[in-house]
């Protein structure tokens, strides 16, 4: 071999090996803007996934005059019926099970109500007595507790419980693709956050392990609480009563509470107008992107529609994105969630 | 030059060209666990900060009995006192600034009370209505309010005043050590809060630039809200009424209601008595770290104890550890902060 040859064999052998360095290490760097080629497989490729995609590559591009920095990249999701199935809501299911367990313990209770009206699947006294004995339920069930022993409770139904008409687990309900766009946004230096009506310490038993989403990324209605001694110990004291409701206009006051800034994307879903306040707030910030959930696939979900339409029709006048189940969505739901590890966490 | 010596200087010239490029690409790992030789150089060399490594380097050590995952390393810090001056309280001098536009612009009001009290200087009158005049004079200048212009009047405050004592502008008398210890907590996977008596809007203006703690990384007493209609614009409105009181047995229901995890790293000071609760909670889980402040340094800030000496007992019968300000700290002050940057943001 001679000397250029040499030379030459030499400058590919550096060449291929700082590749190799190079490719190694990457291995290492931050995460951020590195996208699959398909982010987002359980979305069939139509109107609604394009324009997310447009969205997050026109807010993360460098440059771009819609660049939004990173710290300011926060997203908000509703929790039923956007992140999980709610035909019925889940939690509901807990204040059923959590009424059972203390008639057993305590039978005196059956014939008081609204323990009696539970039991009996009296629904006409929970329409004539309205949202207070709701709230009255959920504060029984989520009160005289303390927060330890609450968490213990609600990892046990996670760990047990059944959805009834899907009948799968309730760890199995959630909507494949809203995972693939929860670490799709994350992949691009989002924040995600949930911001639900449902009970905030209800939900932080499983955020993480179903949607990736730490416990502190939780908006939800809150009880009273206290610090007291208990049998010589401080506890936090769960109080059966109510200090805030996250729903309708709740939503963006929770989110200014807990975050202190606009998201740039929210999504919700139809049922109940219980995210338009939080659209409408997240619409004001520009750029941003709204998403709202259709249940339109009685197949493979449920069929349902709000009374009076008002989210749709907010949707309509606003532009938001609205996702129809049965044209957006190739998958529902995953059936099985890699992701679970309710019963291993935070013992 | 013969081939074996051509030989080495290539592999010279290569391992050069490899460790530069290795070098370069470090500069884009994360950052986590990479520690400097002196992580807290600002701190004497003594039990203190020993007590403070030792323990960070057993919660970060794998395969340590004591080994605590990333994910439930959460450290709290107190504001007033723990990371900044408190003689007076900061907020204190927002209250009083905004008192005196608030009589520029209607000054009717400067025959009235609580206005007239702040305006003549007249504490008796505080002294003689306690808390309750406080907190109404918190509400009337933190509410009646949209947060988008309250978040411009504490801007404003933050870009202009002056610490009456020290002669420094407001965003300077920060402690030096303390910044230290966040940020070598924050390079050791640590997420940071501040839980603290304090407006939670009013120190999210300040937490990123002073602390490097984003905003949603701030407990601290509430106000009520509303997300109403104005001039045809869907606004936060803050009431005049207070929400919650993050002080004392409120600070554990803070970090509840934001967290909902438990520090294991938890830091305030002796005043009022304010941080004990907070410290108690952080104390129950194990391992743990608790860290009290005494301001025992009157020539380079203040000297003051609390009369009851309830934080230094507490601290004393459950060993947290206790700073003390003249031997524990070998600055006190930056003085310059390179992180303050309150104008430019979030416009």
């Amino acid at each position: 071999m001679n000397l250029r040859a040499f030379n030459k064999q030499i400058y590919l052998s550096l060449g291929a090996f700082v590749t190799i360095v190079v490719v190694w290490l990457a291995g290492f760097l931050p995460s951020a803007q590195t996208t699959p080629a398909n982010p987002l497989p359980s979305w069939n490729n139509g109107a609604t996934k394009q324009a997310i995609i447009k969205f997050v590559t026109r807010v993360t591009t460098a440059n771009s005059p819609d660049f939004v920095p990173v710290e300011d990249r926060i997203a908000t999701f509703d929790n039923d019926g956007t992140l999980w199935a709610e035909q019925p809501v889940v939690e509901g299911l807990f204040v059923l099970e959590k009424i059972k367990a203390m008639v057993i313990a305590a039978p005196s209770l059956r014939e008081q109500q609204p323990y009696k009206a539970v039991l009996m699947g009296d629904v006409d006294y929970f329409r004539r007595k309205g949202e207070v004995a709701i709230t009255e339920l959920a504060m029984l069930t989520h009160g005289n507790v303390t927060q330890t022993q609450f968490e213990v409770e609600t990892r046990r139904f996670f760990d047990t419980a059944t959805y009834p008409k899907l009948n799968l687990p309730v760890t199995q309900i959630g909507y494949k693709p809203m995972r693939e766009l929860l670490d799709y946004l994350r992949a691009n230096g989002f924040q995600t956050w949930i911001c639900s009506g449902g009970g905030i310490d209800f939900m932080r038993q499983i955020s993480e392990p179903l949607y990736g989403i730490p416990p502190q990324q939780a908006i939800g209605s809150a009880g009273k609480e206290e610090f007291i001694e208990k049998e010589g110990k401080f506890v936090i004291w769960k109080l059966p009563e109510l200090s805030r409701i996250n729903d309708k206009e709740g939503k963006p006051i929770g989110i200014d509470l807990h975050i202190g800034k606009r998201p740039i994307f929210a999504a919700g879903n139809e049922r109940s107008g219980g995210d338009i306040a939080m659209l409408t707030y997240s619409h004001q910030q520009q750029p941003s992107f709204q998403l709202l959930i259709d249940h339109d696939d009685g197949d493979r979900e449920f069929a349902y529609r709000e009374p009076d339409n008002a989210s749709l029709n907010a949707a309509a006048a606003n532009g938001w994105h609205v996702v129809s189940i049965k044209n957006d969505w190739r998958t529902v739901f995953s059936h099985v969630n890699p992701h679970m590890r309710a019963s291993d966490s935070q013992a």
